[in-house]
């Protein structure tokens, strides 16, 4: 595969995607265009889509909730005749490398939980089925709030991934269809063995779809179901007294070279031969006095800013440096300033701070789910409050500096750790539990930690409070941080991944946690096994006519 | 490896375990004997174990509650000095199958959920560690409720898969540390990652163990521990008025053929072309009148023989008929008589009847967690109510005979499905909820169906209830089923086995689920990873000296 140059995208350049906004109704009409494939060797028929086509999608979800607050219902729907989309293209995944096809799985789940999450900002998603959705096709259907199907006599709704390829629905299909849309199993069981799909009412009593509609009527049906959602949504919450004024996404510069990928507050370092990324994010110089005066600094407002860069920064990282086994995450600045940030964001009752921290919350549920060792080194100097702490807690260890450097030639003071209330709430991780709460459980510790909000706290306070899991002193330090990431190093990288998603998914599950622990390692068995991947497997047969020749041995 | 032949033990032929019974406590003795391994080629060193072992163990904790219902607290402890248990045998695992590793890890997990699903019985599990627990020997240790570690400044815990054999902890390890004992997940990936384990106070600060003591107190201490546990339960529970008085499981007797498998109220028959068996569970000839009569019939009454047998049954088929991928499903017999049973014993407060009702919970959850397609049929002659009908919930579909078959000799009447009170809880499935919320999620749909308990519900009437996926007549009966099992024979069967992975597990997660599901998911990748078992993998390498050569590609 092609290296992915980058992850950002804009409506005028789109080539699979049209947005248009009639008031508070968007329309994402799907349009692939089949010679624009991200990388040479398949053609995109039928509205089926590579990674170029989900970033086109990622960019546009994002961009309704920053650019067009207005926007109250987003119907989703194809250009094509009796055809909605044909889900993941099969030529593209049947060439393409496993840990490509992981990371391709998870960047689409992460867009299909976007997609799901700006709900809660209330902007809902109508899939409007005006031809068949068939495997990622339909899965894109799943993530949407309402399902309008077109009852023509033969458009489908199917999940034929394992009929047709021997692989599972990798973007959540199975796990909508249970548990969101209440489809009984052995119902679910039955659609998602039959290739050619369920249509017409039969889909309506199955659950697989709300409504059907025939084709005269299939527009105007849609924008019903669209009109119907904004009413049964109420006020759009958040949106102050001043009502949403959109805020343009400017494009994310980045300058990215064999060393290093450096954006405005964040940048990426990268040591080869330790195989280590070190990520800094620099926290705001000082926090803006008002809500107003963030939004007129728009897209280079810290806050947003900030997490645009990281989560173009985890993105680059996970598809382009495999070997970078290990991050070292760190950050700089003032923690006062970073908290600052987060109260007037917290207390603005403003839709601008609610999409901010909603996008740290995906940004940092991007990095939970990141298949790297996540390591924080808290040094002085560094600003991990409020929102910056997130990425301490999402690391598997925190190391803080007990002391300062005494070499330091700028004679920075010790660190400090500082919980705020955005710790406490907003950017749960996908379990929908907080970072505090899945490293604490419910109890005295999680009530310890939150008790110490507001409060600097240095090394020794931080390690009775359990937030730090090492505290080495400056004589320590280097040998300490040098022998953690080469005893990373060592391991295997499989195993380290395996470790890493049971020990983030710690306590209760939710559908996304299912859907990116428990799917995601299915899906990551099967696509290895020759059954789907050999030269006989059903992946690499389909469409050449002859069937795939299976072992049949059950496990 | 060899094929298992038998998962019945006795503890007068225990080469594994010595069990001593000493009033309310018991003690299971871990011994290994080094020579008596099920297959050759590895050496059972420093109590480490293969599938033996855990069938003796399994053997031993169902015996407990059986057998020994007086027993209120089992201290598990080791025969050797300073070391407890080493884990799984690395040479067995080295030589083992995929699917052998991945039935021998789930058989494993079945019975370490065993030994927590003791408690409800008021058999509390305490692990007396005499030495160090690696590996799977930390995980016997974190099933039990209680950990007790001695202090002899050298013997530790540890889960040394990661660094030392490139895989996960197998049997629950890390859902455990963190979920049951609410281990920190920086600590529990410090201590996952330390491949010599962790000692004395530490062990304790970071919750891997309850308690620590001197060589000199041990024995002491771990008594103490048992008789907490004693007293913190209270009266053991459903012991009913005379108190109890143990059962003998006396052996499950198989005929064992290549063509089937065949015991008393239990028959497997293979159809090798089609790639099926077809089980077939006999329900009683008659309720017994009283819980005195089904005490005094001991391990031949049917509730309690049946249970054994359907077992025994599974995990024969699981390890030994691979490529048998579908089990038909079906029941013979009277569905008053298991009504009138289940009655009997819901009604008993006896605590025989619990663990009976215990144990076909267990035996169920096995079903739930088999990698084969489990289809029901619904008969004429059958007898799927109450604790069977869980039978036909359990599977990924039913087919129910609407009317009768024209051409029966017995001209047996339409088959009824009956909905009983045992449906509604006893016998949950691994995520606590039982398989009608499974199938219905929590709604009108469960309502509707639990409504209608207690009536002979014809083939129109389940399907109008949503508890049969589709009501073939006898015109299209053979023909229907004939194509579902061609059809199922014809998937990719590791796309079936995660396909049915995820829809048995709709709805909410536990501990157990998360173990079954999860866990097993990134173990069955990380086998098959070259990382581990590859020539130059991890698992194979290790022992020789030399160290695994990993592709440091992360994914």
């Amino acid at each position: 595969m092609a290296t992915v140059q980058t992850f950002a995208a804009d409506p005028g350049s789109y080539r699979h995607w049209r947005l248009d906004i009639d008031g508070a109704i968007a329309t994402l009409t799907l349009n692939v265009d089949p010679g624009a494939g991200l990388a040479p060797g398949y053609e995109l028929k039928k509205n089926s889509y590579d990674l170029g086509v989900y970033i086109e999608l990622s960019d546009a979800v994002q961009r309704l909730r920053f650019s067009y607050p207005q926007v109250r219902a987003v119907i989703m729907t194809s250009a094509l005749e009796r055809m909605f989309c044909a889900g993941a293209n099969i030529g593209m995944l049947a060439q393409a490398e496993h840990a490509f096809k992981v990371n391709f799985c998870k960047f689409c789940n992460e867009t299909l939980g976007a997609i799901e999450d700006a709900s809660d900002s209330g902007q809902v998603y109508i899939a409007a089925l005006n031809g068949t959705a068939a495997g990622g096709g339909y899965e894109l259907a799943l993530a949407c709030e309402k399902i309008l199907l077109v009852d023509d006599g033969s458009s489908t709704v199917a999940l034929p991934e394992v009929p047709l390829l021997g692989v599972l629905p990798g973007t959540g299909g199975l796990t909508r269809l249970t548990d969101k849309r209440g489809v009984r199993r052995d119902l679910a069981d039955v659609f998602a063995t039959t290739a050619e799909g369920i249509r017409g009412q039969r889909a309506v009593d199955w659950r697989l779809v709300d409504q059907i509609s025939r084709p005269t009527d299939f527009q105007a049906a849609a924008r019903r179901l669209a009109e119907d959602a904004i009413a049964a949504a109420g006020a759009r919450p958040a949106t102050g007294t001043t009502g949403p004024a959109g805020v343009e996404l400017t494009p994310v510069s980045c300058y990215a070279s064999n060393e290093s990928l450096r954006y405005g507050h964040v940048r990426a370092e990268f040591d080869r031969r330790a195989g280590t990324a070190t990520l800094t994010v620099s926290g705001p110089a000082a926090a803006p006095s008002s809500m107003a005066e963030l939004r007129d600094a728009g897209a280079a407002a810290w806050p947003l800013a900030a997490a645009r860069e990281l989560d173009d920064a985890i993105s680059r990282l996970r598809f382009g440096e495999p070997e970078l086994g290990t991050w070292l995450l760190k950050t700089t600045g003032d923690p006062a300033a970073v908290l600052a940030t987060d109260e007037l964001m917290a207390s603005a009752d403003h839709w601008l701070a609610a999409e901010i921290t909603g996008l740290w919350k995906r940004t940092l549920r991007r990095l939970d789910a990141t298949s790297r060792s996540l390591i924080a080194l808290i040094e002085p100097g560094s600003c991990f409050a409020g929102t910056l702490l997130e990425l301490a807690l999402a690391a598997d260890r925190q190391y803080m500096l007990d002391g300062v450097f005494t070499s330091d030639p700028d004679e920075r003071q010790p660190a400090v750790l500082v919980v705020g209330a955005t710790n406490a709430g907003p950017l749960s991780a996908a379990s929908g539990q907080t970072r505090l709460a899945v490293r604490f459980g419910h109890g005295p510790r999680l009530e310890a930690a939150l008790a110490a909000s507001g409060k600097e706290l240095t090394a020794v306070h931080a390690a009775e409070l359990g937030l730090v899991t090492a505290t080495p002193d400056d004589l320590d330090w280097d040998d300490e941080i040098r022998l953690v990431v080469s005893e990373r190093a060592g391991f295997s990288p499989d195993a380290l991944s395996g470790l890493e998603a049971s020990l983030r998914f710690a306590g209760p599950e939710s559908t996304a946690t299912k859907i990116f622990g428990r799917l995601s390692a299915w899906q990551n068995w099967i696509f290895l096994r020759p059954n789907a991947s050999g030269p006989q497997g059903a992946l690499r047969r389909y469409g050449t006519g002859q069937r795939a020749d299976f072992d049949r041995k059950r496990v």
